[in-house]
């Protein structure tokens, strides 16, 4: 008896296009993402995998991606959660800056820890930034607690309990679960599930709209580790990509 | 204190358009009928409407019906539900039927009994009928209890425990409510809060498309009885053209 765990990154939204830093700033798909998400949605047929839930976050390219998905899926009936423990990394005063222009600004080094170090957060963003979420009626709940930065290790604390106490009841009682999420937040999950240290850590990255499945032991741990792509070509290519972002 | 209760019939399907009984079999939305739902998403914006929650049926015209409204009106993070007693009246033996076909091989007193009396079931639909969904995997849960057709009051009696248990909570809590549901289920449901009698409600059409917006006290009942449709005109047009269906 195994679960499966269906990762899904959204596709290309308009400001991955235009090379931003995103964070919880709430940015459309762009028609190539739409049509990511739309394939997504033919390789779970292909694989012959139906998930009986779904999981997203609050931000609306991954809740159109698990839409699309799913709807070229024929599976637009399943239960689905929405909590933003999933969201992405909410990336402080980086939030609207340009990818390249901050790299230029600031330097290799600073850049690089500001994107991929585990524990240093980018400065706070100011509340009455127009890249602010800090009004948001989505977030009301959140009072005090509403991140205003965010580094990797703030993404996993506050993701882990979603994971403990919604995403793996649901593997449980339904065996076949997806999760439509961000670039960060699903690194978060992956670091956990493979155990992955916090340096290299560093060096995982998860390209857009391309599901990446887990075989999951009755203790949540990996069948094997990693997961597997359901189209591999591409995710290798698109994993480079990611990774040359800023350059 | 009043509480808003926004209702809204799926756009056109592609059975719509065929002019066929469609019941519980899951039929796409028209082009026609993603721009109407796409557009009663604009009509939300336009008037104000920020529904805090949704309820929808299984049946994937309500669900991309929502997904479309809610992605025009930037709503698509709310909370959503579905449940089955949402569905389309179930329309037993006739499912899959044109219907001008039905009214030249029955006449015009069976066809309108089938249609539109509140109590008289269409004959029952075969399990083994291309058109029934007993093996579906989305009504497992239901057992014995799935049905093989329905009469309007049958949608009343199934439809009203999720009125009182699941929709009228969250109106008290979240005091917007959007249902994205199906001509009889939401007429079971106007007929419920408006009182309208058993004969009465043979007369009562609800348009594709047009959210129709209730204003309800605190003890749920409608502020102005019927309610209000956002666009009154095209309403009024729809409402003929769907007394006409068969003709």
């Amino acid at each position: 008896m195994t679960y499966t765990l269906i990762l899904l990154r959204h596709g290309q939204s308009e400001w991955n296009e235009k090379n931003l830093f995103t964070g919880w700033y709430d940015v459309p798909l762009t028609e190539k993402g739409r049509a990511e998400a739309t394939r997504s949605g033919t390789l779970l047929t292909e694989a012959g995998l139906a998930p009986a839930v779904l999981h997203t976050s609050l931000l609306k390219r991954a809740i159109i991606t698990a839409n699309l998905a799913l709807e070229s899926a024929d599976l637009s009936w399943i239960p689905v959660k929405r909590n933003w423990r999933l969201n992405e990394r909410h990336y402080g005063a980086l939030q609207g800056k340009d990818k390249a222009a901050t790299l230029a600004e600031y330097g290799e080094e600073q850049f690089m820890e500001w994107r991929r170090s585990y524990d240093t957060p980018p400065p706070v963003l100011a509340d009455d930034s127009e890249f602010s979420q800090i009004n948001d009626p989505r977030y009301a709940d959140l009072g005090d607690d509403a991140p205003r930065t965010e580094c990797l290790k703030d993404v996993l604390v506050r993701m882990l309990p979603y994971w403990e106490d919604e995403i793996k009841p649901d593997l449980a009682a339904h065996q076949t679960v997806l999760v439509t999420a961000h670039g960060n937040s699903l690194r978060a999950l992956v670091k956990h599930l493979d155990g992955i240290s916090d340096e290299d850590i560093a060096g995982l990255n998860i390209p857009t709209g391309i599901p990446l499945v887990y075989e999951l032991n009755e203790d949540f741990t990996p069948v094997t580790r990693g997961g597997q792509y359901l189209d591999a070509d591409a995710a290798a290519d698109a994993i480079k990509a990611v990774a040359n972002q800023g350059r």
